[in-house]
C-alpha cells in the first residue's frame, strides 16, 4: 500500500480540513495558494502561488499523483492545465459551470431540478424585460465570482432597477426571481471513482448577511420523500459530470417542494458538522474519493450542530468548557466577516443539543 | 487568544495523533526527533537532532512556548534542561520514576497501590535469593529502557536462574514475581493545570510477543467500583507528581483485585480507540491540559475496540469497505514487530462491535 500524495488547489480551512482527514489514512498533501499565512499549511507543504503561476503550478503537478481543489474560483483554464498531466478530481468540467449561475440554472433544469425562474441580463433593457417577465421581487446577480453574498442586489419593486444596475451592471448578470421560502437546506452528496454515491442527511441552514451562520442536522421534519428527492437531485448532478469527491447543492425548501439555488463542487461549510456528527467525514469522503478508495458511512452520530466563529476569536477556554462541543480553529487572524473557525455541537439528544448551542452561542456573541 | 505553540520530544505516531488534536485548537507543533522520515513530520516542524543534542533542544526551545513528550524514554536530564527555559509537561520528575521498574514499585507501594511482590537484582546471588523470597514463578527485566517486552526474561523453577541471570544480567535488573492475572487493563487519566482530573473508562488490553495487539474499551463486567479504584489509584499518581497531561497505568485483574503493573508518562496506546470512541480524545485532552485549558469529557461514544496494525502494511481498500471501522496509519515502512497504524471499530452495539472486529481481524492477518 503506498498512498497518493495528494495535491490541493487552494490552502485555506477547507484544505486544512481536507489534510487532517487524509493524514490519519497515510495521506501526504502539498496545497497551492498565494497566502503565505495558508490555513492548511499546518498539515502540508504549502507552495507559494497564483492560480495563474505555471512555475508554482509545474512544481504542485511534479510533486503529487492526483489534485483536487478547496476553492470553486479556481480557473478553469488551471484545472485543465493540470490535468493535463495529472487526475484532477472533481472534474475541471464541473467548474465553469458552477462558475457561472446562469450556466448552473440551465444545467440544473436540464436535469429537471426545479431552480427559481431567471433571465439573462446584459444590458440595462434585459433587467427591464427581466422583471416584467419574472416579477418585481427577485435578485440581480453577477453570474460568476459571487460568494458569502458579495455581487447581489435585491429587488424589491420596478423602481429598483436603475439602482441595481448602477450599482452591479456592467459585467455578466442574472436576475432571480424571488422564492418564497420556508427555510435554507443543503445536501451533500460523494461519488467516487468506482461510481459509488452516498448523501448526508438533509441540513437546515442559516444565513446572516450572505454568510452561513449555523447548520443543523439532521434538518428537522424532513420525510423520507424530500431526502430522497434531494438525494436523487444529487445523484443525478453526480452523475451527469462523472463527478467525483464531495458536492454541495444548497436548495430552498419551499410550499412547492425543493428548489435548487446553487452548487459548490467541493466539500461545504453546511457539512462541517459531519466531522463529529457522521460516521464518516465530508472530508474523509472527499479523499477517499479522489484515491479511489471505498466511501464511507454517511450515517449520523446522534444529532449535530455548527455555528461558525466569525470576524472576531472567541475565549477557547470558555468555548471548551461547554459539554458536547467540538472547537475547529482556522490559524486565522481577525477581519470583518472573516471565517475564523467553527464550533460543533454534537449529542445523543435534541435537548442536550439545543441547551449548549445556546451556551456556545453567547460566547461566540459576548466576548 | 493566542494558542501556544507546542514543542514535543519526539516525532513517533503518539506526535503525530498529538497534532492531529491539536491543531484543530489552533496549535502549531515542533517536534524533535532523529530520524528524519518522523510520523509526526506531516503535522509540525521536525528538528532533527538526539536528546542530547543540545543544539537542536535550543532551538525547539526557542521556538515553542510549552514542551511536552511523546516517549517514555526521553532522557531526565534533557527535560530538564528544556524545563530550565520553557515549561515542561509532565512534570521531568515523573520521568526519573516511570524510567526505572523499580523505583516505579516503590513509588506505587508508597501510595499504597498494590503491585507484584519484587526484588532489587544486582548480582546473580541477588537474584538467587529474590527466587528463594518471592518464589520462582517471576519476569526478570531490566529496570530501565524495557518497553514492548524487551529486557525481560520468564523464569518458572530455580533450574532457570542462571540461564537468566546469563541472558540480560550485567545491568540494574529486578525480578517481579508471577501475577496470576485474568486480564490486563489500563486506566487513563489526566490532570491540567488547575488540578482538575478526568479518567477513562477502564480498558481491556491484550498483548501478544510483548506487544500491545487489542484493547477493548469499555473493559467488561467492571463494576462501578473496580473503575472506581482504578481512577483513583490515577488520582494519586497524578496529584502525587502535580502532575500535568494524559497518565497511563496498566494493571493486573486479579483474583485479589487490581495489581499496578507499569505506568507511562505519557499519552498511550491502549487509548487509541479514544479518537472515535470518546467525546474528548486522549490527544485532545493532553494537550489542553498541557495549555492551560479546561479538560474535555471522557465520555464514550458507543462501544469500541482498537487493533494495532504490527509489521506488514494491510489493503487499505479492504479496511475502509468495513462498517464501524477507522484507520490510522502512521506513515511508516514495513518491519518486523513495527506499528505501523491501528484501526478502532466504534459501533452503539456489542453485537455489531464484534462482527466488523472480526472482519478486521481477518483482514490484519490475510494479506
Amino acid at each position: 500500500m503506498s498512498f497518493p500524495k495528494i495535491g490541493v488547489l487552494g490552502g485555506g480551512q477547507l484544505g486544512r480540513m481536507l489534510g487532517l482527514a487524509g493524514i490519519p489514512l497515510g495521506a501526504k498533501f502539498v496545497f497551492l495558494d498565494s497566502n503565505p499565512l495558508s490555513p492548511a499549511a499546518d498539515v502540508g507543504e504549502l507552495i507559494l502561488g497564483g492560480y495563474d503561476d505555471t512555475t508554482a503550478l509545474d512544481k504542485l503537478i511534479d510533486a503529487v499523483d492526483v489534485v483536487t481543489y478547496e476553492f470553486e474560483n479556481v480557473p478553469v483554464a488551471t484545472a485543465e492545465y493540470v490535468a493535463a498531466r495529472k487526475p484532477v478530481w472533481p472534474p475541471p468540467s464541473v467548474l465553469s459551470v458552477a462558475q457561472d449561475r446562469l450556466k448552473e440554472k440551465e444545467f440544473f433544469q436540464s436535469l429537471g431540478i426545479p431552480t427559481a425562474p431567471f433571465y439573462e441580463v446584459n444590458s440595462l433593457e434585459d433587467l427591464h424585460k427581466a422583471v416584467k417577465e419574472i416579477g418585481s421581487q427577485g435578485v440581480l446577480k453577477t453570474r460568476t465570482m459571487g460568494y458569502d453574498g458579495k455581487g447581489q442586489f435585491r429587488i424589491r419593486s420596478e423602481s429598483d432597477v436603475d439602482t441595481a444596475w448602477n450599482e452591479i451592471g456592467g459585467v455578466p448578470l442574472i436576475y432571480e426571481g424571488f422564492v418564497n421560502f420556508k427555510r435554507e437546506l443543503s445536501i451533500l452528496g460523494v461519488r467516487n471513482q468506482k461510481g459509488e454515491v452516498a448523501f448526508y442527511p438533509l441540513v437546515e441552514n442559516v444565513h446572516n448577511e450572505g454568510i452561513l451562520r449555523l447548520s443543523v442536522a439532521p434538518a428537522k421534519d424532513v420525510d423520507a420523500l424530500v431526502q430522497k428527492v434531494a438525494s436523487d437531485y444529487s445523484e443525478k448532478v453526480l452523475n451527469a459530470f462523472g463527478y467525483v469527491g464531495v458536492l454541495a447543492i444548497e436548495l430552498f425548501d419551499t410550499e412547492d417542494g425543493l428548489v435548487a439555488n446553487e452548487m459548490a463542487p467541493r466539500v461545504h461549510n453546511s457539512g462541517h458538522w459531519t466531522i463529529e456528527g457522521s460516521e464518516i467525514s465530508q472530508f474523509e469522503n472527499h479523499i477517499r474519493a479522489v484515491c479511489d478508495l471505498p466511501l464511507g458511512s454517511t450515517s449520523m452520530v446522534g444529532y449535530a450542530a455548527m455555528l461558525n466563529v466569525i470576524g472576531d476569536l472567541p475565549k477557547l477556554g470558555d468555548l471548551l468548557e461547554v459539554p458536547n462541543t467540538h472547537v475547529h480553529m482556522y490559524a486565522k487572524s481577525e477581519a470583518p466577516r472573516r471565517k475564523l473557525g467553527h464550533v460543533t455541537v454534537r449529542s445523543p439528544g435534541q435537548e442536550a443539543l439545543q441547551e449548549c448551542l445556546a451556551l456556545v452561542r453567547r460566547i461566540l456573541v459576548n466576548r
